[in-house]
C-alpha cells in the first residue's frame, strides 16, 4: 500500500509526461490549462509565430482582481533528454523510485511550476476569489530555445490586455545544494563581440610581405582577456570576461593567413551599464592596437544587469523560506540569464525554485518532499502577500 | 618574317606545352630525354611509388666521366594554373608576345632547365664529350607535390648507380627583380610545431566551473610572437616565428570551450640547430605556462639550415654573371625551401635561374632574352669550372 501523491507531486508528474522539447507545446500546456481553468483561473492559450523562428504556444492564466497583482513566470518546454539509454527511468515517464521523481524538467521547471499550481490552487480554495488582489501565471514554451517567441511577447500581449504587474517571481532553480540556499534578486549583465583582424595572405618565408593579422588579434584578445573590470559588490560578484573562440581556419604551415577572428562574453555587474562597459572595451582594445585597425562589432543581443529593490517581495519570501526549511536563503545575483531579465522591465522580480543540480543533465530529478516543501514555501508567501483583510 | 627561335627559348617553349602539373609527367621530362640523348647523353628515367602518394617519373643524365662532376637540378613540374581564363595567353600554349614567353613554369622552373640544357649542349658541341669532367641533369617531376618520390630519391638512387657529385647548381628562380641580382648559396631551416591546451568546458556564467583553455593559449602564443630569435648575421638573415593559426571552433557565445590549438612555423637561420631551437621554443613556452600543462607537437618535416662554403663553385658562378650582366651578384640565404636542402647532403650547392616575379601566378612569363643571357652564364660558368686542360 503507497500513499497517495500529494498535489505538487501529482501535477509535476503529470507535466514531465508531457514531451514538451522546445518548440513543442507536448501537451504540458494543456495540463495547466484544465487544471486552472477547472480551478477558477480564467485562462488564455497565446500562440505566437515569426518568420524564420519555429511556432511556439504560451498560457496566461489569472485569478482575482485589483492589486497587488502576483505573476508567476515559468516555462513548460524542457531540453532534450541527451542520451536515453543512459537514464535510470525514461525521461518522459514521471517514474518515482524510492521518494524521487525521474523526468526531464524535474526541476528546471516543471517542477516549480507544479509546486506553484499546488500553492495556488490551495489558497484560492481557502480564500476564494476575492483575496484582495490577483495572481496570474505567465508561462511560456519557448525559454529554452531561442526566446523569441516566448516571455518577451507574452508580457507583450499581457500588458495589452490590460494586466499590470506589481510583483513577479520566477520559479527556475535557484539552489546550489538544498532548497531554501538562495533566492536571485538579479542578474548580471551580458555582453558578446566579435573581433576581427585582417592583415595580408603571404609565404611564411617572405614575412615582409605579407601580413599576420594573428599578432594584432593575439594582443588584443590578451588585452581582454587580462583585463580586471571590478573586484564585485556585496550585490554582485566581479564582472567577467571570457574569450570563446579564436578562429583562423589555416591548413598550411607554410603560410601567413589573411584574416583572424575571436569572439567574446561578458557578465557584467551593476558597476556597469552597457555603455560605460562597451567605452571600456574600446578604450582597452584601442590601447592594445596602438593604432593599428581592427574591427569590434557587439551583438545586438546583450543585456543589462539588475537588481530587485522590493523589499516587501524579498522580505515575504525570504521569511516563509526560513518559516519551512528553517534557513535564511542568500540574496544571490549569480549564474546565468533568465526570462526575468525581461520581466524586470514591468514589475519587481525574484526567483525562487527547487534545486539546480540535475538541469539538462541525465537523470534530472526532485525528492518529492522537495516539492510538496516548495508548495509550502510558496502557499507561505501567497498568505504573507496577500494578508486577510 | 620572324627571326628563328634560339636553342634556349625553343627548349623552354616544347616544355611549357607539356601540362606537366605535379604530379603528371605531361610529356615534359620525353621532351627532355629525345633532346639529351640526341646529343649524347646516357638518360635514365627513374620511377618512384610509394604507398599513399602520386606515382612520380624523374629523369637522369649524364654525360662525359671522372671528377669535377657537376650536376644541374630542377624540376619540371609546376602548379596549377589558376584561373585559365584570366591568363593574357593559354598557360600551356607557349605564346610568344612582343618577346614574351608566356606560360605555366616559365620561370619556374623549365626557362632554367632549357638555358642549362642549351648551353649544355653547345657546351658538349664546343668541347666533346671528353671535357674533362661530368655533367648530369637530376630532374624530378615532384617538387611543387609532397616532394617524397623525387629529389629525394633521385639523390639515393644515383648514389646506388655510383654518381658522385662535386657541386650541384639547381636552376630555381632566384633574381627578384633582374637577372643577376642574387645566387642563393644556402637556406634558413624550417621548424612547424603544433600547441594544444586542453581545459574544462563550461557555461560562461559559472567560470569557477570551468577552464578556459584560451587563457594559456594566448600565454603561450603571445611568448613565441614577441620572442626575438637573433638578429640575423652577415650570412642570414634574422631568424622568423610566425603563429599561422589558432583555432578553437567554438559556435556559442555562452560556452568556455574544452580546447584550443595554435601552429607555428620558424624560418631560422645558422645561429641555431634544430636541437637548440626547440630547447629555446620549449624553454619559451615553460617560462609563459608558468606551470600549467600543455601539449608541444613538433612536425617531423623540420630541416637545418645550411651555407654553401665552396669558394670555387660561388666564385665562378659569381665571375660569369658579372661578365653577362654588368652586376655582381648578391650572395643570399633569403627566401623559402628548395631541393637545395636535400642536395647539400650529398655536395656543394648553389641556386641560380631566372627572375621570380611571375612564379605561381596567372601570367607566368620570361622576356625571352633573359632565357638567352641564362643560357650564356651557364656557358660561361662550364667553361671556367672545366678549364681546357
Ligand atoms: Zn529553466
Ligand atoms: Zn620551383
Amino acid at each position: 500500500m503507497t500513499e497517495p501523491l500529494s498535489p505538487a507531486v501529482t501535477i509535476c508528474r503529470d507535466l514531465i509526461r508531457c514531451p514538451s522539447v522546445t518548440p513543442n507545446e507536448g501537451g504540458a500546456l494543456t495540463v495547466l490549462e484544465k487544471l486552472l481553468s477547472a480551478n477558477g483561473f480564467t485562462v488564455s492559450r497565446v500562440f505566437f509565430r515569426e518568420e524564420g523562428t519555429p511556432d511556439v504556444e504560451n498560457l496566461f492564466a489569472t485569478i482575482g482582481s485589483g492589486s497587488p497583482h502576483l505573476v508567476f513566470a515559468g516555462h513548460t518546454d524542457v531540453v532534450p533528454a541527451g542520451d536515453e539509454e543512459a537514464w535510470s527511468a525514461p525521461p518522459f515517464s514521471g517514474e518515482i523510485v524510492d521518494g524521487t521523481l525521474y523526468g526531464r524538467g524535474a526541476v528546471d521547471m516543471k517542477g516549480g511550476i507544479a509546486s506553484f499550481a499546488a500553492a495556488a490552487l490551495e489558497f484560492v480554495r481557502n480564500r476564494g476569489a476575492d483575496f484582495g488582489g490577483t495572481i496570474s501565471f505567465l508561462i511560456t514554451g519557448d525559454e529554452e530555445g531561442p526566446a523569441i517567441n516566448g516571455t518577451v511577447k507574452l508580457l507583450d500581449w499581457a500588458q495589452k490586455a490590460g494586466h499590470r504587474f506589481d510583483a513577479a517571481i520566477v520559479g527556475e532553480p535557484t539552489n546550489p545544494q538544498s532548497l531554501g540556499d538562495a533566492i536571485k534578486i538579479g542578474r548580471r549583465g551580458s555582453l558578446s563581440g566579435q573581433l576581427t583582424v585582417t592583415g595580408i595572405q603571404g609565404h611564411v618565408a617572405y614575412p615582409h610581405l605579407a601580413k599576420n593579422p594573428i599578432s594584432l588579434l593575439l594582443r588584443l584578445t590578451s588585452a581582454l582577456d587580462t583585463l580586471q573590470l571590478d573586484a564585485g559588490n556585496e550585490r554582485f560578484e566581479p564582472s567577467n570576461l571570457e574569450i570563446v573562440t579564436i578562429d583562423v581556419g589555416n591548413p598550411a604551415f607554410n603560410v601567413i593567413p589573411r584574416k583572424a577572428e575571436a569572439r567574446f562574453n561578458i557578465r557584467f555587474n551593476d558597476e556597469w551599464t552597457l555603455e560605460s562597459l562597451k567605452a571600456k572595451i574600446v578604450e582597452t582594445l584601442d590601447a592594445a592596437a596602438d593604432g593599428a585597425p581592427y574591427e569590434l562589432a557587439f551583438r545586438p543581443d546583450a543585456s543589462q544587469s539588475f537588481l530587485t529593490r522590493d523589499e516587501r517581495l524579498i522580505d515575504a519570501l525570504s521569511v516563509s523560506i526560513e518559516a519551512k526549511t528553517g534557513r535564511r536563503p542568500a540574496l544571490s545575483t549569480g549564474g546565468g540569464t533568465s526570462d526575468a531579465r525581461f520581466i524586470k522591465n514591468y514589475c519587481p522580480v525574484v526567483e525562487f525554485g527547487l534545486v539546480g543540480q540535475t538541469m539538462h543533465q541525465v537523470d534530472e530529478r526532485v525528492d518529492i518532499r522537495d516539492l510538496d516543501a516548495l508548495a509550502a514555501i510558496y502557499g507561505d508567501f501567497l498568505e504573507r502577500y496577500f494578508p486577510q483583510g
